[in-house]
């Protein structure tokens, strides 16, 4: 990062803009049928695009044959063509194109093409030929997360990917989707856009998300939904999980409650360092009781 | 996910396709000044972009009258108008369009003539009117992550990006640029693209990132580099990160490096860990031993 006196962040180029493209029921174009094709297919289908898949069919790679003849999900959502890429009529409707071929010669008059028409296109491994590339991707039910290294590494991409998809909460889908529909649940008690409503619910939705934890919006169900929105939305307040599960923390309760509190909270690696410590403090005490007893 | 009993993985539908756009030096139209919009020029800016600005100078948050008129590594890249969009001629020769202002009708007028010039747009806080969506994002160096939950719930986006951020490794942008530099110099030895020779490299690579953790190759030197060159790719294998530090692990020298190897693994809530087992192992064998001496 660049020094920066002002007390403003300073900017960080270099980067791409990171976005996430609407392709429900849009028109894409896939010309190709290998490994790299089967990954894009996957993509597309994960954001519910029409597919049109142009490619010779032994060039097809088993998941692409699977997706469009036998896989219920998918093969009503492919337009199959058993045969090259055949020329600037295939561009036809197209919204997306993306190119997944050896041939370098095809691949570039096929960007040209797109790029005449203004279609957004991705040529597999010919980054100056694209208008945008591919990431690593996490998927969790609503949860999308991209990981780029700007073109440096796609091998080191994963690796992040890996790291990143350790440390989500397992519940993590469930968390995004009880948080919707809540915010579902408020929109019925205090409906319309904008205004002083609309940025008070803004606000109480944001401090519920500030207040709680990923795992404990996770939990959220109908009754602690018509708890938060009960003693919380109309009494102007936000209750903590532990109000919603009318839990009230005194000092009794407190040291029932500490045990399996902090084995929940413990992750697995963290009760192996927990266990090393416990082991290592036994062996310390014993070795040095041993110690006194002989001297 | 959906009940699968075939050998391929189900898809996913219900998502976008999550991208890395390339905008360097090409030319996108922001109209508005407000908070939101002073968050997309930081994205614009961060990706390259040659950015117009349309506001009344009166709407302009104080980071973006930064932006436009103190800041040197921004000001050349910004055309600013202090005015109200004045129709479809401040369209020409714009490659994206972002508004972020509160008129809802001028936001689809403008929406409209984009779509119909097959320009991509967003429309703040309006997502019919959006090609694609923002997601909360993480920024070190070449990487960029981005988390989507398909507008469910930006307040949990953000939640979740904190998490994130927390699990990514302090020199992880090191890890990239490294190993970008050792790609470089493994291009120089073995140059060409594609081919036997490419796959090789390809497969090499691979190999390094899944022998060496992500804090080793961030330590990746000049040194390191030419040792796993000359070492490594010369004799067709991957060094470990200890043999490029010229540690050769016997027996004896494990037991010396175990406890700090141990230690320097430790981030600092596993130091809490390892420290109340300790301390619970040492209390424990007091008490027992307290007991077994009153007996």
């Amino acid at each position: 990062m660049a020094h920066n006196d002002s007390p403003f962040p300073a900017v960080n180029p270099g980067g791409s803009l990171v976005i996430a493209w609407r392709l429900k029921d849009k028109h894409v174009l896939l010309v190709g049928g290998g490994q790299v094709a089967s990954t894009r297919l996957a993509h597309l289908l994960d954001a519910d695009a029409l597919v049109t898949i142009i490619c010779p069919k032994i060039g097809l790679h088993p998941l692409l044959l699977h997706r469009i003849y036998d896989d219920n999900s998918t093969k009503s959502r492919i337009d199959y063509h058993d045969r090259i890429f055949a020329g600037e009529e295939d561009l036809n409707g197209m919204d997306m194109v993306l190119t997944a071929i050896d041939n370098v010669e095809v691949s570039k008059s096929i960007c040209l093409m797109c790029r005449a028409r203004r279609i957004p296109v991705n040529v597999a491994d010919v980054p100056p030929e694209c208008d945008f590339y591919f990431g690593s991707m996490i998927r969790r039910g609503p949860l999308q997360v991209m990981v780029s290294t700007g073109g440096k590494g796609p091998k080191i991409a994963n690796l992040i990917r890996v790291k990143l998809e350790e440390a989500l909460p397992d519940n993590v889908s469930d968390a995004i989707e009880r948080v919707g529909e809540l915010r579902a649940e408020l929109r019925k008690r205090a409906p319309g856009v904008g205004g002083k409503l609309g940025q008070r619910r803004m606000d109480w939705m944001t401090e519920i998300c500030q207040t709680w934890t990923l795992d404990e919006l996770g939990t959220l169900d109908e009754t602690s939904v018509a708890y938060l929105l009960d003693h919380g939305w109309a009494k102007k307040r936000v209750p903590s999980y532990n109000e919603t599960r009318g839990k009230v923390t005194s000092s009794r309760s407190w040291v029932c409650s500490a045990i399996p509190f902090l084995l929940a909270d413990f992750e697995r690696p963290q009760i192996f360092h927990f266990a090393g410590g416990l082991i290592a403090g036994i062996i310390l005490s014993v070795t040095y009781v041993k110690c006194t007893l002989r001297q």
